[in-house]
């Protein structure tokens, strides 16, 4: 009888899991919704009966569960207590107790969704077959996760992987959502080349077809370069730069093999690479400028990839 | 009979060699000048007759010695092969493989002297007790270490620690000695520290004992501040809050739990940790706040020492 994995990704809307093989073949994957009534009280119980209902509809008895990997969207403290996650209305949590108390005690790992979703490209997307690899996750935020030798890196107090705020710019007056100034979040993200470029085309007559959108979008900015929008192109080689930056502070911390570019952004694909690459190349450390750069290929099932790793490595 | 393990640390001008116990004690410790003659082709087989010379004084077998570990001044490859070593006039070899060669086959294993500094540090220094610990070193360059769950991280191209040359001045017209604008290095160094101080003597007319010296030296600038000279406390808050913004960004990356401060220019003591504390509690993200700084306690030691845990942890 073969033994399974189930990879649990917990969102503020849907909870996505996956059951997985011991040999990380996806088996099955499905939704439920995420039920933040009441400080999110019922979201533990919902996805211990989802796996008990999934175990039962498919026949696979607790002795074949090797475990079950969880992502969450908050931090998560060195004995894997969550630290809170205000999308879900939780404070301070014990979830992998409370979850295998619910699951007849098989084991349960936690993990943050960011770094999951990493540790997912790492196993099965845009990372595979490195060893040391960092995710650049570009949507809302600018988030990330590491993997060095392997393992991922958590950090000590749950902040492993926020690349989202490394330091960019100096004497940037306004304030990033973590409440430093100049990190590259609040350039690079989806709404930051957004104010970039109207910051730009406020400061300039130059002719764009983007002056033509009431309220442009960042899929928009992207789209105008790829059809050679002069200010676009512009506005992206300079956001490349600031990401440039931030990847050459990572590599002459930990050097990795690779950076994997996913989120909703990195939709847009090639370009999105193209404009990281070029502005790193810029900047980088002479010997760091070899690393490699790959789109993520998982887009919304890192997660449970990523969580079913996760209990695959600890357990 | 009990078990040894030999650590070496390569140097420019002298190779420095200890004899430690399994348990990490250090039972002897010695040095040899470095022949640089002819590309440095003598120094393997100096440090050989080293070895096999201590271990006939002191009537310990090949079976007893676990292993060798040697640090050596320049970047390693993932397979351990040395790069080159501008300082020894080495170009790429493979330091293992020919010094065990010469020592009847008892393992070697090689590393980048700054990494093994820190590794020294982390086993019996300043960052003795944590899992996560970045090594600092301020001398004639800045650079540094990194141990994460108790492992070093030498990094996809030798580069992993490399801290020195993370960018924290955008628009720096000099440029650093790794090619690169606007690195920690250039202004935390011992030179970086004097060139900027000169700098800001220039720019103001405040009075300052350090207007008294013709050539004023860090260790001068930093006695001075001891002595509450205003100007020279200014110029150390603002070294300090470029220190600040190079670790509030590795703190982002890999959230250590301690940062270990090291190297000539930390021989001035709390100040120099107080100026880094300060600057980084100034731009540090909200949950790496809380991190630990260390004063380095093995001083030209932690070579040896770091050179023994690398072939304890290796073999």
């Amino acid at each position: 009888m073969g033994k399974y994995i189930f990879g649990v990704d917990i969102g503020g809307t849907t909870v996505k899991l996956g059951l997985f093989t011991e040999e990380g073949e996806l088996a099955d994957s499905w939704e439920i919704p995420t039920n933040t009534y009441n400080n999110g009280e019922a979201i533990i119980g919902d996805i211990a009966a989802a796996v008990l209902g999934k175990m039962s509809d498919v026949s696979i008895e607790e002795s074949q569960v090797i475990g079950i990997g969880v992502g969450v969207p908050g931090p998560i403290d060195e004995n894997g207590i969550v630290l809170g996650c205000i999308n879900l209305g939780w404070s301070k949590k014990d979830v992998a107790k409370e979850l295998t108390d619910l699951v007849h005690q098989i084991p349960v790992v936690i993990g943050n969704d960011a770094n999951v979703a990493a540790l997912g490209e790492y196993w099965k997307g845009g990372g595979q077959g490195y060893h040391n690899v960092v995710m650049v996750t570009i949507g809302t935020g600018v988030g990330g996760g590491i993997i060095i030798n392997d393992r991922l890196i958590s950090g000590a107090h749950g902040a492993g992987g926020e690349i989202g705020h490394i330091q960019v710019k100096e004497h940037e007056e306004e304030t990033c959502a973590c409440g430093k100034h100049g990190c590259i979040e609040q350039y690079g993200s989806a709404n930051g080349i957004v104010k970039y470029a109207k910051k730009v085309l406020a400061e300039t007559d130059k002719p764009s077809k983007l002056r033509d959108y009431e309220d442009v979008t960042s899929k928009e900015i992207f789209d105008a370069a790829k059809e050679k929008d002069e200010l676009a192109c512009e506005i992206l080689d300079d956001i490349g730069e600031l990401f440039g930056v931030a990847l050459a502070d990572i590599s002459v911390v930990i050097d990795p093999d690779v950076y994997v570019i996913g989120g909703g952004v990195s939709n847009a694909g090639q370009i999105v690479l193209d404009m990281i690459q070029k502005g790193y190349e810029k900047v980088a450390f002479h010997s760091t400028k070899e690393v490699k750069f790959q789109l993520a290929t998982l887009r919304n099932t890192a997660g449970i990839y990523g969580a079913a790793k996760l209990a695959l490595s600890n357990l």
